[in-house]
């Protein structure tokens, strides 16, 4: 039996309560949070606390907060003894000095507030001081996750970038189809079915076989009506750039 | 029962057969192509000619075929009777001038070569000069989809720019993620949950409500490292101008 103290009340936390309370070989021993209100997500099931002082002993403390919260609460909390980690993609394990026994347990995904996510398929990421360490981090990511993979703070701080382009980014793109929709009163929905067809390709093929439209081909006819089309000048910059990256990555000429 | 012959062999044509092949209220009469040696996916089970004065006759014709070659083969089989339509977003239904019937019958979806997909979920965007033309690419349309729906020429070229951005430019953003990860020796298919749930949460919130990360939260340490970290001017560039729309979009200071 693995015992956790989760400090948090966001999004993460609350994912990763609910999902370490599913599992039979993990203790949710207390949640620590700021503010009494936000701790109606347990539902009563552990202790909780405000006070950082009062700290239940565990083998993993997971700081599930902020980024520029984490040095802040880690040297609040620094009499606590075990393994203290944070579940973020951008902050580097020094963040956590001052304690021995510093690690990471980031989960590669986008948390919603309100929405409980499996955790079954999302890679867990770990980074730890000693193998031993690594070890119990790994035991409580295989509780979770059939991917649990140990990269250091370098690789996962890359890794974040990637994610800001296939989430943020990717997102952003949809912001934009969303917009054009609007412009024309057409339902967004109908683009649903697409969006989804252009992750799940990713099963098959790799982004640049997967690649397709008036870019790709260096169908000048349709990427000179698209941009009569386009009145908007951001929405003009941003399909300028990304149709002649675009052309570039696939060998046409310009 | 509705008769059809499909000029084309490529994704779309493939992807429609097999799809209208399936329903018991349509009767594919023929598959028309440039070359003998593109037929097999047809299985034998309807007939073929590589001789467009051979056309079999039918209630609608399906041009599924390049946006370039539409006019050239309208052209050519001026002799037909019947609706003839075209499957394409960005071509305007002039393409077919010259016959009585002209349509369209675009589906909103990306094709995949040698991948089946179903048609049940992917919007039919339809296209018609009478009602009555309307009606039966309608009927049509329902032997395939769930979602019909009638636009016009200059609405579909609209959401053909839209589904450019969400597709074709999200899949550029996965091709960065690659990138990325193989720089670093990363897995890439650790991002492929994230890319999945990305889409996702559209079932349950619009683009705005979902989008995260720094640019969002105006996270000016997190962007500054990230551009710290990011070698390639290329990524630099479209990293600065996506976060800075994201940041212009969610109203925070620039």
């Amino acid at each position: 039996m693995i015992s956790v103290v989760i400090v948090g009340t966001g999004n993460v936390a609350q994912n990763l309560f609910y999902a370490l309370d599913k599992t039979s070989n993990v203790e949710v021993k207390q949640i620590v949070g700021r503010n009494e209100n936000h701790f109606s997500f347990t539902k009563g099931k552990v202790p909780t606390t405000t006070d950082y002082t009062k700290i239940d002993n565990a083998d993993i403390y997971i700081l599930a907060i902020t980024d520029d919260s984490i040095g802040i609460v880690a040297q609040k909390i620094k009499h606590i003894k075990g393994i203290i980690v944070h579940t973020s993609g951008a902050t580097s394990i020094t963040a956590l000095s001052g304690h021995k026994q510093p690690g990471i347990f980031y989960p590669l995904q986008t948390f919603t507030k309100g929405k409980i996510i499996s955790f079954a398929e999302i890679p867990i990421c770990i980074e730890a001081k000693t193998s031993v360490d690594l070890k119990l981090l790994r035991e409580l990511g295989n509780t979770l996750s059939n991917t649990v993979i140990a990269i250091d703070s370098d690789q996962r701080k890359k890794i974040h970038v990637a994610a800001v382009f296939v989430n943020n980014f990717t997102n952003y793109m949809y912001t934009i189809g969303k917009e054009i929709c609007e412009e024309n009163n057409l339902d967004f929905k109908l683009l649903h079915p697409l969006i989804k067809e252009t992750a799940a390709k990713l099963e098959d093929l790799t982004p640049i076989e997967a690649q397709t439209g008036p870019a790709k081909r260096n169908d000048q006819k349709t990427l000179h009506n698209h941009l009569n089309l386009i009145k908007n000048n951001h929405q003009r910059e941003l399909y300028t750039l990304l149709s002649n990256a675009i052309k570039e990555k696939h060998g046409k000429e310009l």
